[in-house]
């Protein structure tokens, strides 16, 4: 048990004593039992140029000039942080127990920046957490509970933030000044172009999202698009969009996990689906793509996730409350798809700052859209879901996560371009 | 003991008895004793469309319509073959025992693609053989031993065939009818515009050659660059060539290994030197990447290497006679300098097809001076580095061998390239 637990546990003892007041060593501010504990959470977060705000009025920091602060509403809000600060922190924002003066953007890159370098001190003190959290598999109904918990609550309210093309992945803007339509079909573009597509191709896709790249590739590309997912509410739309725009005979959307693709195909292309694989079916996945490619001596293929410098859980309240069985791999874990497989990896693109721009994108409209969020769902939901967002764009801002884009192709294939150019200049 | 050693155990016994003879099942050819054995030989090494001619004139295959021809000399030469085809295989190339009628890129080709997808097997053959080969470890001494043996045999011998730029790794042809000093400076400016060098900048380079990416960054980027080598050779040669074009103020060579780099740069960058490092020692160079940089919110940097698609020792015959101690990485493997110290990896790129117009083009130079190598060695020697030309050709087409520029920032760099259009399209 650490300290900071056990002041804690001394707290919620019913005797009510307070067994570390009796410490003598004085505190330049917050010397109260709660500044103490507070002081001890700034150190373990790495000390932040933050402050807090108690409801007592008291402030707390560690800083002599903190750049955000931190409003605490009451002392079962306190208790809940000090026991459990990665998933309490979140929740009591949800629940506007928390709230932030100024930019919650800004407030989450000060934690970020100020993070341990050692992931592994801030990693113990979660996992000395009684039980821990339940561990979201993703075996075939595994996956389904998880991808069913993010991406079926609604249409309608992924339609109010994501833009037209409905793309729910990092884009690309091509100059910083792109709007996000431009952008997600200028990403929709760059993996054609990576992938080298020709009319009259056939393509299989793992993880369609709404279905806006099957139907760039179709519109654009002329390929034949067999595209898989799990999600019951996006493949509902997809397949009602595609008619729509009169593109239903090129592509076929099947509800079904990557695990069962079958059939031969040109191409292979998977964006924004890694992330909720798992790195123990990363082989799995290869030897889908090694199938569905057939050996042939022109097989290629693009995989598109967040990643990471080096291998470190998701933060335990996004796994807990949005994305359950999420995992941003390193490169290195990355590699673990293609190497048994004996794939040549051709080139691999790190924009992890184009996630940012699509965040801060989402999270205009997001904003612009909060009644609408609250009304579908309730505040919490909405305060919730605003964390999410601006935890992500720090993320990328600070480079906790990374964006990568991997384009691989089948040993024999000497058919690979000959230089990039052809990304940027033409055809 | 393998049937195969078997075999040649019995047959050279001193008793002189075949006891293999003894089996009944005729074979279509090759029906005797060498025969039978080159058979074996043929399908441990996957059946390659070859055939053996033996000094009797008596012809072995396993092929119907072989396309190359092996003609191997007398008795011992065979038996050496059988033993350990791995390293009398080229032993025997080299002292004119085995001859190859026609092209010899395209009979290593030839058995690079027949060779048994899991390369366990031929693995685990060359590891019966007894006592195996010295380990030849990249410590500090280990290094100066194995890059003496490969690097310092002649600055003249090299300038008969690496051209003028002295450039002795892959190069970058913008165009496939590059000429091999085009290509190797369009190399250099590739580098460069990777890291996005600026004038005045400082350059740390571990494992510099004969100086070419020294001199180029001086000269065309207006950078100050201290570059360490082992090489005595190849240090004398740089020095006296950087002196000579005027750009010894700008450039420090430093006879030293590349884990005694001190200072702080700007950039780091190494090409071709990662195939001695040795992956027990891949996160030490990334910690003397990490110090060169000094965590500076603007390091970056790029290491340039021979790869693999998944993790292989280098053909035996190679680390033997031309380059002890080398190991090419996979990305898995490469990205353990990187992830220990938080870098961001930014880009990777796989130019192998370059790497074989590189060697075609080496090559070409070398057989064009083939008189003068035989005089300044003798025909063995010109005979063995022939055929590890050739057989370097045949690794990259075959796709055996990849060749990869990765492109790496500081954790906490945000000053990275938006896209990387600016290496198609201008500075």
């Amino acid at each position: 048990m650490s300290a900071l637990e056990k002041e804690v546990a001394s707290s919620t003892d019913e005797s009510g004593r307070r067994q570390s007041q009796r410490a003598a060593v004085p505190l330049p501010v917050g010397s109260s039992f709660e500044g103490k504990m507070l002081h001890r959470l700034l150190g373990v977060v790495g000390n932040p140029p933050i402050e807090f705000v108690l409801w007592t009025g008291e402030r707390i920091t560690t800083h002599p000039a903190p750049s955000a602060t931190v409003r605490i509403a009451d002392r079962a809000t306190l208790l809940g942080l000090a026991k459990d600060p990665h998933i309490r922190f979140g929740d009591a924002y949800s629940e506007g127990r928390i709230t932030i003066d100024g930019d919650l953007v800004k407030f989450v890159e000060l934690m970020y920046r100020a993070a341990p370098e050692q992931p592994r001190a801030v990693r113990s003190l979660s996992s000395l957490l009684k039980g821990g959290h339940r561990r979201q598999r993703n075996t075939l109904t595994g996956s389904r509970d998880n991808i069913h918990h993010h991406y079926d609550i609604g249409n309608d309210f992924y339609s109010l933030w994501l833009g037209d093309t409905m793309a729910y992945t990092c884009a690309y803007y091509p100059t910083p000044d792109a709007t996000l339509d431009e952008a997600q079909r200028a990403k929709f573009d760059h993996v054609c172009r990576k992938m080298r597509l020709r009319a009259g191709e056939t393509v299989a896709e793992a993880g369609f999202g709404w279905g806006g790249l099957s139907m760039h590739m179709a519109r654009h590309y002329g390929v034949k698009v067999r595209a898989f997912n799990i999600s019951k509410e996006q493949v509902a739309y997809a397949r009602a969009r595609a008619k729509r725009e009169g593109l239903d005979s090129q592509i076929e959307f099947v509800e079904d996990d990557y695990r069962n693709i079958s059939g031969k195909f040109d191409a292979f292309v998977s964006v924004g689906m890694l992330e909720h694989v798992g790195v123990e079916n990363y082989a799995t996945l290869g030897g889908v793509a090694h199938k569905a490619l057939g050996g042939g001596s022109n097989g290629r293929g693009l995989i598109h996730s967040i990643g990471r410098n080096r291998p470190a859980p998701l933060h335990p309240w996004i796994t807990k409350r949005i994305f359950p069985g999420a995992y941003p791999p390193s490169i290195g874990e990355f590699m673990r798809i293609f190497e048994p497989w004996d794939f040549s990896v051709l080139d691999v693109e790190n924009i992890r700052l184009h996630y940012a721009r699509t965040l801060i994108h989402w999270m205009e409209l997001f904003d612009a859209n909060a009644e609408k969020v609250r009304k579908m769902f309730d505040e919490k939901f909405e305060r919730m879901w605003r964390l999410y967002l601006a935890g992500s764009i720090a993320g990328f801002t600070t480079g906790s996560l990374q964006l990568f884009q991997v384009v691989f192709a089948t040993k024999d294939n000497n058919n690979v371009p000959w230089t990039r150019e052809h990304l940027y200049n033409g055809a």
